[in-house]
């Protein structure tokens, strides 16, 4: 297939002109039939699939923030997991009139995101579509990790950062030519269009056996605490006076809570913890934005706490950000 | 977002039902932010994205067979590096109007190849597209791998199989309202929809190092030797005589050599021999069905030997399959 061949072999000589065709551990990059590497002993793969109208918006997403943004949703899964990450494999399908500068302010992004976090880029594939399509492939190592199913009855449950964020930033970005952009919405938009990976507290928490379950927040606090409480066959709680929220997101939204437990996107952590592991949390506490938020109670249902200390079933539902 | 979590809810319960949740050497399977698996020491990674309309038509490949080529094109990757494979992780993006049953026919198309593959399958995601995209990434393991650019003037070059036949299959696909289906075009049009990777025959070049330099042929014979000369910064003759072409595509074809040239899509094995090696090479060609269509010359050039034993430089490009 022609268009196929030239695809690859342009995507292949941009990539080899932006990253060195053999890293430490790799023993064989970019541009063979598959790359070979030097596998840990545990072996964490985490894959993701952004589709350009449903997982990304490219009018609204510079290309150097999107190629950031592609690696590290991946990166997150890793810190979600306790991980370590090693290397990233990269296919995309792109529309045929796509720009040349388009693709390098991309590939720019995904290689300022693989250096921050150590990564290399061993291997990608290209194809063509009317809409693009992003799919990445990281590999990772663990010698303690940390699953969704882990928590019992008594666990505390944690947070990291401010939720909603980034899904005010959407919605700011979507507004953008009613509001313009005022400085502290700049944050908020910076959340949505370049979250950061929590690898450093994610690997911590495994390490030091803190973290019981863990998941990183793509779909919502409502959401991914359902995936916990499914995964460890269990309820919740979650005081919602504790959420934290930005001072940004309270200025800018009417319903900041909402955006925080049901906007999504924020790809903080959301952790348990057992009680007696709360102490040595604390010394973490010093170095990390944390907070707790509820607690891991049997049964199955989740609950919200108001401020009005009445407990009221947690719906739990995502969020469309595009129609 | 609603339809991403409820595609990817959707996702991981067929995954689930079809795929045992935690297969050997899989530490943790699909379901969490990412698998964990255990790690070879040299690890192969490799990935394909293909898009519908691009790299497959939804309406000429049923889904079983598309869910085995999806995988399957991945495997050939893996085979011509000379590895063995592990595990899989699958990306769908699937457009809302999708079939249950389709899904269904994909999923138990892939887990069949896997298993005659011995692969695991890890992980997934799942998103929304107006046309399907499959996003495949699977990792093996081999201690003696062969790469690309291994050749040297002198070596002898072989194939795999016979050649053209899947590019043919593919046109009477397209024909098939015309030309019905004849008992041999069954063999072409098989060829196209379910090709086989030829693993153990990598993995043999591989382990006795029998191949200098090995690739697969997705782009068709003059692309990929292209490809081993620019690697291996060599020439190539190829003696147009020797080709192997299949008694049911010279029946089916006016122009058999241009599709084994330049059709594609054969995913048999392309590799380079030294001399040396010829007389083992022998004894696994009772086993195997390999054929020497050429050899490696210095200088940068490709030239085909024709029946006259003219030399005429070989024109390399690819063929469009869909417009």
């Amino acid at each position: 297939m022609r268009l196929k061949d030239l695809g690859e072999r342009r995507l292949i000589r941009a990539l080899r002109r932006f990253f060195p065709a053999r890293p430490p551990g790799v023993v064989l990059g970019v541009g063979d039939d598959a790359a070979v590497v030097r596998g840990p002993r545990n072996l964490i793969l985490t894959h993701d699939l952004l589709v350009e109208d449903v997982d990304f918006r490219r009018a609204l997403h510079p290309p150097r923030l999107l190629g950031r943004k592609a690696l590290n949703v991946n990166l997150s899964d890793i810190a979600a997991m306790g991980g370590r990450p090693l290397h990233a494999v990269l296919g995309l399908a792109l529309p045929g009139g796509t720009k040349r500068e388009w693709l390098q302010r991309f590939l720019a992004g995904f290689r300022e995101a693989a250096r921050e976090a150590g990564v290399a880029l061993v291997g990608g594939d290209m194809s063509a579509a009317a809409r693009a399509v992003i799919s990445v492939t990281v590999t990772g190592q663990a010698a303690v990790f940390v699953p969704r199913g882990g928590a019992r009855p008594g666990d505390r449950v944690f947070v990291s950062g401010t939720l909603g964020d980034a899904a005010m930033g959407l919605r700011l970005l979507e507004r953008s030519a009613k509001t313009g952009r005022s400085r502290p919405a700049r944050r908020l938009v910076r959340a949505f269009l370049d979250p950061s990976p929590r690898l450093d507290l994610g690997f911590l928490l495994a390490r030091r056996r803190l973290a019981s379950a863990m998941i990183d927040i793509s779909d919502g606090l409502a959401v991914d605490l359902s995936h916990i409480c499914e995964e460890s066959r269990t309820g919740a709680e979650i005081d919602l006076a504790k959420i934290p929220v930005s001072e940004e997101l309270r200025r800018a939204s009417g319903r900041p809570l909402g955006l925080a437990l049901y906007g999504g996107e924020d790809f903080e952590l959301l952790f348990a913890v057992r009680p007696r592991n709360l102490a040595r949390l604390r010394l973490l506490a010093k170095r990390f934005d944390i907070t707790e938020v509820g607690r891991i109670i049997s049964g199955r249902k989740i609950w919200a706490v108001g401020r009005d200390g009445k407990k009221r079933p947690l719906a739990i539902r995502g969020y469309e950000h595009f129609k």
